[in-house]
């Protein structure tokens, strides 16, 4: 065995022994914590922003690109909205013990399920500080330890972060090794940590498509994907053109690069006449069109689509437009290119907002409503740790709930099976 | 790519429209092909019965043990059986298209959470025709397209019933696809079905400790692990002593060779003079009991456990018994030596009781009843397709509600996030 499995073991086994401990534990001392990481956050914010600093610089000098490198920046006002989202963590319910029913069998048995943390959770995510907090304070109030691999980036802003809450764990005399970041690794010593079958119960990967790739490939540990969005909204023959202008407006303009942001728009062909002229309008404001042939007829300022344009995550100001013969076709190009994220339809047919509702494969299925709200804070979740485009355990934003499962629970009173 | 990567997506594609097809049916036609199943089972029982003896004659020749040439057996009355259990499924709920909540957001749009099928669900088992049915039976109730593969010495009886299935389904007008027995696969080519990642939703491998580290090991789809059970009994000192031997009795000797039968049994040390010996009494029945050295001093048809008695599954009538020092050093023996299936505390104490159910890790905990209730049937869920010892996305018995998931539903009436 390499030094590097050894010590990776290592601290997997200190994180599951931490994680009993944690299990255990009171809402009361968990919220302590999550408190006292948010003051220490606010009492530390200049040698945090100074490590950032130099996290920083290097990345700069590296040519890190504009949108990483802010991400990855810490200023005052940023790290005091990180102790915030800290302290909504401590106002939400404690998942852990809940008891979803407890009903009576014919011998007099009470089985129920009861919530319960999952154990250890890896959490492998890009150069933003700022989840270093967010997926520690989660996961530490539903009772689970975490190993944070924060992009190498980060690796000093995370460092420091790890060791603000370590230390606020230990002054709460909860041991530290609930929370542990995982200094950078590289490709293949990534590859070890998502090896370490029975050691981690849960691995979330959050990125790019290559780190997803990389842990799909390699993980021999539960994985939960949080891929990409290819978002659509279907405009359909019995749409109110204003609010599916509005939708189409707020979908794709309001945060482009965002995974919920809209990518993709069908349109029927019986309102594609008096809709797709209209969408000229975000086109004076920097929105450029892809469009099928009926749309490029309709609207002179699109160009046309290529076929790889469909099914794109473009997380630019870019939009792909096409004209569908109906309801079924729509649905036929949701499911062939869609990414099972965020789907949308624009609709007053009572009918179809409801086969919309029921047939479409997605992480969150809206009607008459901006794909945009499929985040977990939107969906009253409160935080979440990504948003998974996997089908099992947890579809959609993750919140604390997602990082429980149930176990069943027996009171007898002596009963045994014949 | 090979000829069999390109079968088996070729499988895989026509799997995921079947499901489509299938995710959007109502109960009435998925009961209907249910109870067609069932009728075609006794209608077709002789045929069925001759493939199962080509199959029978075939395992003896190759020398297959006892247990599981009883485990791949057909006649009239396990027929028969087998329809029934499609007949109890015909009696559940259907899950698919519960809306769990539906909860008004501030801005005015409701939001709830639709449960879905999964989509394409890979079955992989051993040689057990009854398996081939209640898994069919299972994954059409809820919505789901499912590949069988069992064990290629049930190769003729898995043809016949697929064939069977395919045909009810086919009488239904609906596609037959949704269920393929897929022909016997060496392990090279199960690698290849588990490295098929976004064309299958589910592995669920069922079997011995080879299938599931194979399982575990190649797996690019989601698995959810049925591994072994390492069920133990603690019998704390303020335990019903009757109650505790008819507990020991009904894991260990009612069915020995089962996942949820006991394996270990642990006695606090206040009550082992007055409970040890009266194992003996199970001893005089068959009973082997291999135990520590307090255990052996009190009870001298005990013979010495050796280090590996601990944490091992003996499906056999052979019991570990330990004295512990008390209720934390049982749980500790639990967290080292359990697997995560079933554990029971035999006791009267109404605070060890609690902490017994909140802080021991097991898909199911029990007080004062026996491990054997770890059952899909006992537990209420009406059948099951195995007992799961994986935390994520279900933990121990898996019914119908385990083979789907929960997507986010919005009924908005045009808002846009601001």
């Amino acid at each position: 065995m390499s030094d590097l499995t050894k010590e990776l073991e290592g601290r997997c086994h200190r994180a599951r022994a931490a994680a009993r401990v944690l299990a255990a534990l009171d809402r009361r001392r968990k919220d302590a914590v999550l408190a006292a990481i948010a003051a220490r956050l606010e009492a530390e914010t200049e040698a945090l922003c100074r490590a950032n600093a130099e996290d920083l610089e290097r990345a700069r000098a590296a040519g890190l690109e504009p949108a990483m490198l802010d991400r990855l920046a810490l200023d005052p006002g940023r790290v005091a909205a990180i102790a915030a989202g800290a302290r909504e963590i401590v106002a939400l319910e404690d998942p852990v013990g809940e008891v979803t029913s407890l009903r009576r069998r014919p011998n007099g048995m009470q089985v129920g399920r009861m919530r319960i943390p999952l154990g250890v959770i890896a959490m492998i995510y890009e150069a933003r500080p700022n989840v270093t907090i967010d997926a520690a304070a989660l996961c530490l109030k539903s009772g689970n330890a975490v190993l944070l691999r924060g992009g190498k980036e980060a690796a000093r802003s995370n460092a420091a972060l790890g060791d603000l809450v370590r230390a606020a764990l230990a002054a709460e005399g909860l041991p530290e090794d609930a929370v542990q970041v995982v200094p950078p690794l590289g490709r293949e010593e990534t590859k070890v940590l998502l090896g370490l079958a029975g050691l981690i119960d849960l691995c979330i990967p959050r990125g790019g498509e290559g780190l997803i790739r990389l842990v799909t490939e390699h993980a021999r540990v539960p994985v939960v994907q949080h891929y990409k969005g290819v978002c659509h909204l279907f405009v359909d023959e019995d749409a109110d053109l204003d609010m599916a202008l509005a939708q189409v407006e707020n979908g794709k303009l309001s945060r482009p690069g965002v995974c919920n942001a809209l990518e993709c728009l069908l349109v029927h062909e019986r309102v594609a006449a008096a809709f797709v002229p209209r969408l000229a309008e975000l086109v004076g404001r920097g929105l450029e069109v892809r469009g099928d042939e009926a749309t490029v007829a309709l609207l002179p300022a699109a160009r046309p689509a290529a076929p790889d344009d469909w099914g794109q995550e473009f997380l630019a100001r870019i939009l792909a437009v096409r004209v569908v013969a109906g309801f079924d076709a729509a649905l036929d190009h949701i499911a062939r290119y869609g990414s099972l994220h965020t789907e949308a339809i624009c609709t007053q047919s009572y009918a179809r907002a409801q086969r919309f509702l029921r047939e479409v494969d997605a992480s969150c299925v809206l009607v008459n409503a901006s794909t945009r709200f499929n985040d977990g804070g939107m969906l009253g979740l409160g935080a979440e740790m990504g948003i998974s485009t996997s089908k099992l355990h947890a579809f959609g934003p993750m919140g604390l709930e997602s990082l429980t499962t149930l176990k069943w629970i027996v009171q007898g009173d002596g009963q045994v099976r014949g």
